[in-house]
């Protein structure tokens, strides 16, 4: 039986324990799983297929999984900049955020974070917004990888009046999705100290009916420490522990203000943490304990959080810097080596959504994210080892082609799914009013 | 009179003081000088050019300044990686230099280094190396700026058996490229644990009969700081000030740890700082106090250092990288803000190399070092501000066209002074011998 696609032409780094790379490799697929992953010598002589995909002398490898970030956010990209917190967010993101998002600007957001992402070599992303089933529709329709899930807060949302619409629009999501081919439906409370208890327990067991992710923001300040702790008398990690949802199931984002104890929780529930370094910086909210949880065994990975506040979805960007931060804060250049920060960037970032099984590696039986990374600028030259050009050197710039599911989506780093002048064009446009208010 | 080139279609952000961004702006060139900055329609009433540059609605600037680096060091990128600090140097760089580093080698990392600091909109930087002699005449041939200093330690290098032979070198350089059009020739002392106190004066006086830039490595890590301490009962700085030898034209590479006596002695003798963030932190030297530089009114801009540290000269990608990091580290997000940061890319640079009269702002009189940054990927939408934009979300890769002294070196991504694709494979032949030595 033929391939559909055979991707060739490039040293495949497979990101599979104890596999090394396969110079002059190459992937086959078929009906969006990969099939067969070796040397191409034998790849290609064991069926021809209806397409080809050459990776000009570069990098064959998984596509980068992003744990977090508010997809449709990017429509308010540097909209307000180098502000105190509560500043920026109570004077400029939300009221920003209220005169522009409904469904169709989160469409438009969600349309831009895909194309930015995929160009960035990101094949899979956990979303956490408003208006699910347009970011899903969206999604799909770019050919994006994505955990989106409708969100939860104790008062009006961009998408639901109530947390109890909100709550019949996460099952509605959950029973739509179900089965999805690029779509996981997930269930999103927003934090600790947004969320009541008692909605924090019924979603819990929403996710839990479904099997789906729980996703939620967690001690990224220490502002929240101290009022969950002030009020509930036990850190935030603690109090959801108590609560009893935390579980394998749940995304954890940020987790930068963690003691001992809660390290230990969330290694015990096994729960995912999507560490966002660049916007944890950028807001001053400081440093989370990533080189500690991995020692813990604990599910780390990396999320760029929402381009409002990185400003960019270029995840790889973001994992580089983190590896170089802790390094330089521990003063031990052996912290966080190379080939340890691209499986975050892979593998583990589908440990983290609870993916593993079907993306993260090339292996036969996953299905078919993967990226070629190009070797043809300066920067690239010389090149000793991959994993270490990827971690130091390289640059989202340099992702040529993507595919996922099986399907190619930027071939050339031109978008093949999505028409980029168009969608700049109609991003300037909606923005425009925003800008008004920002110059006035 | 007629103008040799005019670059139009953007906006001009011309980093004087007070002068704001000129939408649909242009700068006129004539002799490799700036001679009008103002509204492209004014620009072009004027006279006609022989050439014309399109920004493609970008932006249009002051190249970037990268006040440290070891340009030939990129053929030791990523050579060893990961490693406790002493080793890495001991059993990996030193030798892999001592097997590759001759005059042709040096020639060869400059030029790869010239390419890919010229893509990635650095106009001007300041190189510490070996057989200057050879990497003033490549750098002059790529077409890019450079304070080039031929270096001294107490020891053998590459070029000179003996300091008294790098003397002579130092002497016979100066000499040979005063008042060249790119060069600037400059003396460099290794470090004060590495050259003779009696060395390090002949230097101060070598390069002040000169009028030279003086370029040092200073307190780049604890160990130096204790050694210097215990031999000479001072710091590091205090030792260079009570030698006589600081002054507004020494540039202080790193000073990650420095006392606040040290940073009112850089105050005093109005040193130039060139801050190394990303290599300070993959080596785990540490972390230099940057903004209380700033405040103090120190000359302070950034470098990234060579490329065995870094591992590349991305300059944009580390000053985007330590914004984030002082805010992270302070805990205060308007640490560091946008417009700081560009100052330091372009005019603080300047500064810093005592250029200040001839580069880093676009206005008449000043030699005509500028980038066109484009705004054609998802992640320059919206565009709020210029400066937010370049200072978050903007990446080398949307440098599009680089000028230097008037000669358009890179149009459209590509380099127009060097061979890439020849240059690359030379590259990859000569360091293959380094290669064979880490694989066996």
């Amino acid at each position: 039986m033929d391939f559909d696609l055979i991707i060739k032409g490039g040293t495949v780094l497979p990101m599979t324990p104890g596999r090394a790379a396969i110079r002059d490799g190459a992937v086959a697929v078929r009906g969006g799983a990969i099939v067969a992953v070796g040397p191409a010598a034998e790849i290609l002589a064991q069926a021809p297929a209806a397409e080809v995909l050459d990776a000009g002398g570069g990098l064959i490898m998984p596509g980068f999984v992003n744990t977090h970030t508010h997809l449709a956010m990017t429509l308010l990209r540097g909209v307000a900049e180098d502000l105190p917190l509560k500043e920026w967010l109570e004077a400029h993101i939300w009221p920003a955020e209220r005169a522009l998002m409904n469904a169709d600007t989160v469409e438009l957001g969600t349309r831009l974070a895909a194309a930015e992402s995929l160009q960035a070599g990101v094949t899979c992303v956990c979303d956490m917004y408003f208006h699910a089933a347009r970011v899903a529709e969206t999604v799909a329709a770019a050919g994006l990888r994505a955990v989106v899930p409708e969100s939860l807060i104790d008062f009006a949302t961009p998408s639901c009046p109530t947390p109890e619409i909100a709550l019949e629009r996460q099952r509605a999501l959950l029973e739509r999705y179900r089965g999805h081919a690029l779509v996981v439906p997930a269930v999103a409370s927003h934090s600790p100290y947004s969320v009541s208890a008692a909605n924090l327990v019924k979603e819990a067991e929403l996710a839990e009916e479904f099997g789906a992710p729980l996703v939620i923001h967690l001690a990224e300040t220490r502002w929240e420490v101290e009022k969950i702790t002030a009020e509930k008398g036990v850190t935030p990690v603690a109090y959801l522990a108590d609560l009893g949802i935390l579980s394998d199931r749940t995304v954890a984002a940020h987790c930068v203000h963690v003691s001992d104890d809660d390290l230990g929780l969330l290694a015990e529930f096994e729960v995912g943490v999507a560490s966002n370094p660049v916007s944890n910086l950028k807001l001053g909210s400081g440093v989370a304990p990533v080189p500690q949880m991995l020692a813990r065994g604990i599910k780390v990975a990396f999320g760029t959080d929402g381009a409002a506040s990185n400003n960019t979805l270029d995840l790889l960007r973001d994992a580089q810097l983190a590896g170089l931060l802790y390094k330089g804060l521990s003063g031990d250049p052996t912290c966080m080596p190379a080939h340890s920060l691209l499986e975050m960037l892979t593998i583990g970032g589908a440990r983290v959504l609870g993916l593993a099984d079907r993306i993260g590696t090339l292996e036969a039986g996953k299905r078919a994210d993967l990226i070629c990374v190009a070797l043809d600028r300066p920067r690239a030259v010389p090149l000793f080892d991959p994993f270490a050009h990827l971690a130091y050197a390289a640059r989202s710039a340099d992702v040529r082609h993507v595919v996922v599911d099986g399907r190619v989506v930027v071939r050339d780093r031109e978008l093949l799914t999505i028409d980029a002048p168009a969608l700049l064009a109609d991003v300037r446009a909606v923005t425009e009013t925003v800008r008004a208010g920002v110059s006035g």
